[in-house]
């Protein structure tokens, strides 16, 4: 649901205006909303873990067995693929089309880092202190997020994947995703060093938990 | 109160602008917004039940008497009905006027069907895991489902029947509207199979309850 | 507060754009997210009462003595004439200005008492069943009101003769004030009639009081 | 992260549209979305102080030592430089430069004085009476003022210094930063004398506190 909002707001948005920031806009209220609602109706159900990065941090942590990661992983590909074939159904698009959308340069880079380590910190922090607050935070994180990064801020590996099968607003070169996944997964990696230090683990009592 | 804002507002949001997007974006802030306040103000005095998909996926799962569908659906169709008439006089148009807004294919059919089929899931994950939070999640999914599908999301049979009756920006041309329709329910029904097997029923706790 | 929020970003957004739909939006958010901050700051110091026609209502359910009225409008009038003024200062225009913003015309009239039987109920019914989100769902509902109206929804006595104090996008004809609050003393009784048969009167639970 | 956002989305915004308006829009609610994130997150873990203006009324409150206030001054204003350099690096753009945007006149001052007035109102008084809405107040308080003051609200003395340094949509010419900084001082210095007399201090029921 999260990758088809993704791609379909942005084929949306990009076919109603020639203006550029309104496609954005466009792509970016739906994609925060949708986040919100994702989260706090799986939360309950399993959990809402959409993103590999944050699933190896949740792994390195010890708080998911490493057993499960790999099967966690190929869901998020799978689910995400699923989210564009989804899109370029309602939108009468080829199923799966490789996306000619060039992302690359180390601004770019840099940006990925910069946004992944961003919402690994929110979502620690936010489990620790406020979990009944985070799919709010990770919805606002991620709409401040599409503005403040020069690449938007995929910083989610099994998005990225998806939208490298999309030639709409959204899509992503297949060339240039490894580069955008080995940030992502940099930045989630920093984050988790340095949360360590500043938060510890949990959340801070057993009754905020949902 | 629902469609006088989906219709006036897309009036409103066309009469002020060529550009599209922004206009969309004219009808789907105020759409949202509204059903946070009309399902907080209206819940606790009727449950705020405005959509016949949802009634009769309530009266399948048996949390909702059979005898009493058929008036609830009435009163849905007769309320959109009036807000649609409620926009007209607002903005001074003729009371009710066959749309001739083309709204047909697959695209916007599968359109339909996703859109209610995450509502539904939306609504019967939350009535169940976060009751209080329901306005917000329907009215974020809401925001969301403008954008994502191709149709913009109706997801509503009274809905549709209303904007049927409007020639502005949110209408749809009398004859689309069947197909629509058929699309909802069978979305919601997809929805309400899936969720019968992830979810079960009722809320998990009846202190959640409002 | 409110009104240099209101004259104030109708001044920003008028400047900054050639695109009236783009205007507004630039107009409404503003508008929406201050009316949330103020009845949150204000409510647990005096009430938030801003609204002559909202303290109308509250007199005659004998929820505001009678004698305190008059007092209570006549600081409603004063603050929004200074927030004009003060909207005005900030953007260096002349302290006052008689507005030439003709807004005339049975569908403004019906517009303001829709909007305003509309404001009347979700205030009752939210301080009835839910007084903690009151300032949300009033925030929220004049953002849906600005664009689902055709006079974009002041709603509000005092804040309508502020706006005839202004000649920019927010304001009004001195001209065409008056009729426009008669409409919303009307949309605000017939609000109360309903409300005292549907609701009833005070909140559920003195718990939930703030 | 703040300060990149700032940052970040008025580069963003600029660059993809010619409307001011539509500039400003993609600068706004990124900022206030972020507002909300960060003042969650680090809350708990450091109080959330980024604004020296709050932290000088904090101290003369006595609620901050004054032996504190300096290394925490000194704290915000190296954070805020350091979030216009990320910014700078992530859109590919030289490490710091001089801007070169006049913001300059009365109406420009005033616009600080009653934006930072306001800050600190909100704050004191959220504080006070809703501790945990005040990342949201905060978030929507900034969202409005954006666009109810001529000067777009600054309204904290380290982020005038960081956007000082950078040339781009948010930037302010070094030249005209101290005005802007004496105007917000002046502001809350007002604030916190009204907020003593009006509110009182300290949070209502300590169990209120996160």
């Amino acid at each position: 649901m999260l990758v088809a909002t993704v791609v379909g707001s942005g084929i949306m948005a990009d076919r109603l205006t020639d203006d550029t920031a309104l496609a954005l806009l466009g792509n970016t209220l739906p994609t925060g909303a949708i986040l919100v609602v994702v989260i706090s109706v799986l939360g309950p159900i399993s959990g809402a873990h959409f993103n590999p990065a944050m699933s190896l941090v949740f792994a390195l942590r010890r708080e998911l067995p490493f057993a499960e990661l790999a099967p966690y992983v190929a869901a998020q590909i799978l689910g995400a693929v699923a989210g564009a074939v989804a899109a370029h159904l309602m939108f009468e698009l080829p199923i799966v089309e490789a996306s000619t959308h060039v992302r690359t340069g180390g601004g770019q880079w840099f940006s990925e880092a910069v946004a992944t380590f961003g919402l690994v910190m929110v979502i620690l922090a936010g489990v620790r202190f406020q979990q009944a607050a985070v799919p709010w935070l990770v919805g606002l994180y991620i709409t401040a997020a599409y503005w403040f990064t020069a690449s938007t801020s995929f910083a989610n590996p099994a998005v990225t994947i998806a939208r490298a099968l999309t030639d709409t607003f959204s899509g992503i070169r297949p060339l240039d995703a490894p580069a955008f996944i080995i940030a992502q997964l940099a930045g989630a990696l920093i984050a988790m060093a340095l949360a360590g230090w500043l938060i510890g683990r949990g959340p801070v009592s057993a009754k905020e938990s949902v």
